[in-house]
């Protein structure tokens, strides 16, 4: 945890205090053997960071005085459309792409995505939103991603994609793809990325159709999580 | 499982033919759901990939008929030098090292490296193998990376880096550096992937003092197990 993020129903703005408990109080406590009159840096949810000094801290919670003097770190322009994978590796993925700075993320069904995924409690707001606070703590910044449940693709196609590629690029990693994904783009990017078993020949030719451009990463077949930040390291600086 | 992987001694190179028990058998019935006659993608590991038809396949073994037509595909010109992180992220990254095929890991302690993660069976020769050969069948790769441990910074550093750098670039991640990190460059690479808490100032001083470059990925910080996938990305095509 690099920086600790209070909630804004936690913090009080006219007298600068945070009351905070449950695990961040313990990380405070256990991991970063913090004490009164420490200082953390802390950030409020969705608003600017600083540094909290600590008034008291015992088993029920902790107390910071926030000074709140800087803007968190900007997005990078990246849309992640994500082919929703199994739920280990859902739960990674939201932290570090919330870590890299991902503005928004769309969590989609394909042919071969399977079914009983999207039953997974990972799946729920709640889980989704925790996910990414820690990677948002890992990386110093205070803004969620949007993140978007799509499970049917030709809706998806038609309706959000599509109509959302206007003035973006978009690249769907596709092994066998005739093109070398680029390295340093201008502007905003949509990144779609399939699922384990890979996207079908007709899932790549739509998303083709509408503006997507197919570039593969190489005769490596990879699997989804490093892909995320391979792409990331990529396209951006 | 994109490939499956044959031990040398599992395969009687005169008649072509190969009998394979455990985990594999167990992935070709169930997951693959194969059958007499089937053709799998195979590789010897260490060797040349190809395909294997079934010849029989029962509770006991697969056995397979292999024609070995293909050269697995060249590593990346890239030695990683990792402190050695906490055991699950080990497994997840040896695996994900191999399948983007990094040539060499160093894995490696620092001031910051917990003295407790040498003792974690991961760390044995026989688990390292294992986690590396995961990677190579996702990528379709044979060649298992070398991986040596050295524990100590101070002899790593004049006896392994030092002269290891001659006709290399090097470049260690570290939040702050002067520098960014360059994409794509020619030639063989060292990367340095310093531990979850990061490297200590000296440490990194005396990186360059051997050769290596400070560089940077931006003000986020990151969790080292997508470093290193962003950074393949960076540097590679």
């Amino acid at each position: 945890m690099n920086c600790l993020l209070v909630e804004p129903e936690e913090w009080d703005a006219e007298t600068g205090r945070a009351r905070i408990g449950g695990r961040r109080r313990r990380h405070a406590e256990e991991i970063l053997k913090a004490a009164t009159g420490d200082e953390l840096r802390v950030g409020i949810v969705g608003g600017r960071i600083g540094r909290g000094r600590i008034v008291a801290l015992d088993a029920e919670a902790l107390e910071l005085d926030l000074s709140l003097d800087e803007d968190p770190p900007p997005k990078r322009p990246l849309e992640l459309v994500l082919a929703l994978p199994r739920p280990p590796v859902f739960r990674r993925i939201l932290s570090t792409a919330a870590s890299l700075g991902v503005e928004r993320i769309r969590v989609v069904g394909t042919a071969r995505t399977e079914k009983s995924f999207w039953q997974s409690h990972d799946v729920r707001e709640g889980a989704i939103r925790e996910r990414l606070l820690l990677g948002l703590e890992q990386a110093r910044d205070t803004v969620l991603p949007a993140v978007e449940l799509l499970r049917w693709f030709e809706p998806l196609i038609d309706d959000v994609l599509g109509p959302g590629l206007v003035g973006r690029r978009g690249f769907v990693a596709h092994p066998g793809a005739p093109t070398a994904c680029p390295h340093r783009v201008e502007g905003p990017v949509t990144l779609f990325v399939g699922p384990e078993g890979g996207l079908l020949d007709h899932e790549v030719a739509r998303l083709v159709s509408i503006g997507f451009e197919a570039v593969h990463l190489g005769e490596r077949i990879l699997r989804v999580e490093p892909v995320i930040p391979l792409l990331v390291g990529r396209l951006f600086d």
